[in-house]
């Protein structure tokens, strides 16, 4: 694992949010993604060489929708940059986590994603993903 | 803010956990320390620029232990790091953000730590951090 790529938050109202992480950053967010296959709405902020993901749902039964309706708002997920995903989730296959995704998928910000399944991993939801070149 | 400088996971047997993230990084947690001041047992991995720091109570009036109860083990916080934590909590107290600690206090790793209050970010429980220089 690299760094953490970003980590995910999710929010009900992704305008009120993005107001108030730029308030906390003292930047505005560099760009706003829809993410059809998860039903969410993105939006990124940078700091360092981390980046923050704002997460709202556009629908009620996005993964996103259903957090909030548990928990609340808050930090949902982290993602952390591997050089090769494959490669990752085999390693951690053998190692006994539980994969949610077998094989990576496409995610936001032009990545190759998969998550581990958070009872594997003391209740921490973990995004793995690798940077689709070209 | 720099970057992430670590994200605070809370656990409720630090021995398994560091078990657990020893086989997701393929490392193992570069310093263990007590906090005594939040009646914590920390361990920290390093994961590129940022860290992975496991909390675990060492007391039931643990500010871990009450979030446990509520909320089972997880993320816990995110921690940025400043240049100036002084100065950063003046300009977030400016912007509206509730600070829980108005000045900053030792915390583990050497540093000094604020938190500002997590209904003035989305739910999120966000840490300033500042390196002790010397």
């Amino acid at each position: 694992m690299n760094k953490i790529e970003h980590i995910g938050i999710a929010v009900k109202d992704i305008e009120q949010s993005n107001k108030v992480f730029e308030a906390l950053f003292g930047t505005a967010p560099y760009k706003q993604e829809m993410v059809e296959s998860e039903k969410v709405l993105t939006s990124f902020f940078k700091t360092g060489p981390n980046k923050i993901e704002l997460l709202q749902a556009t629908d009620d039964d996005s993964p996103i929708a259903k957090f909030i309706e548990k928990k609340g708002e808050g930090i949902h997920h982290i993602a952390f940059e591997v050089d090769n995903i494959v490669e990752a989730l085999e390693r951690l296959s053998n190692e006994g986590f539980e994969l949610i995704h077998k094989t990576p998928k496409k995610g936001a910000d032009n990545k190759l994603i998969a998550f581990l399944h958070p009872k594997s991993t003391n209740g921490v939801l973990i995004e793995l993903c690798q940077d689709i070149k070209g």
